[in-house]
């Protein structure tokens, strides 16, 4: 069912200075900041060979990853994202086998503008899982 | 610098559990375990269309993912892995720019058979860094 890894998702407290650290220490490609408010984030995309690296800050006092940075004042890894062919089937799938959809169990409209949803971490050894559809391209078998 | 990313390293209680999870509730291919006794885990390799998950299970009482299990008892996202074309060359620019390596700096053999060393979370936004070398390819502006 899962498709590629579309990004890992690292919460940042200093968006400036882990910009600087990925272009600058690692060599990297990276982006400029991008504000979206309607997600209370800035994203800065690192841009590797076969996948992204999504640096998040908080945007607005009531951003989702203030706790997580409370936690983590150093930051940390805050999700992965896999790509999925169909987001409805793929949240089927994943209820009937006793998943934890996070909400109210219906895809929302991510960064990227496509629908997403989050899985509770409790269900996947502690890892925050976001699933994002981008079309049956996303799943090599599915288009044989 | 740094190419593709290699794997993420989750570390998981229950490798079992964990593998059954990726296999039957998100669809991934899921290999085997596999008994790495000279790193000290037992690892199953998730295999996606882009990169590889690695899930870590400890293997014997010193293993370096002990603590972390202990800290994270429901298991945790525990480091990413660039690739890179030439490791020396890459600790030397690390060391350069303040980056500290762990233990004595020098690289050593990795999982994958290839040369590795591990840099402080605390110079990377609080994410565990594993840089890999697997030769020229890994970055494509070398190969032009």
């Amino acid at each position: 069912m899962i498709g590629k890894l579309n990004h890992v998702a690292i919460a940042v407290p200093d968006l400036q200075a882990a910009s600087a650290q990925y272009r600058d220490t690692l060599g990297a490609q990276v982006g400029a900041p991008q504000d979206l408010p309607e997600h209370g984030v800035t994203v800065v995309f690192v841009t590797l060979p076969n996948t992204k690296i999504e640096l998040l800050h908080p945007l607005g006092a009531d951003s989702p990853i203030v706790g997580f940075l409370e936690k983590n004042p150093a930051g940390g890894i805050h999700h992965l994202c896999y790509e999925v062919a169909d987001i409805g089937a793929a949240r089927d799938r994943l209820t009937a086998a006793g998943a934890r959809v996070l909400g109210d169990g219906e895809p929302k409209i991510g960064a990227h503008g496509n629908p997403v949803l989050f899985l509770h971490p409790k269900d996947f050894t502690g890892t925050l899982v976001e699933l994002e559809e981008v079309g049956k391209a996303a799943e090599p078998e599915a288009a044989s």
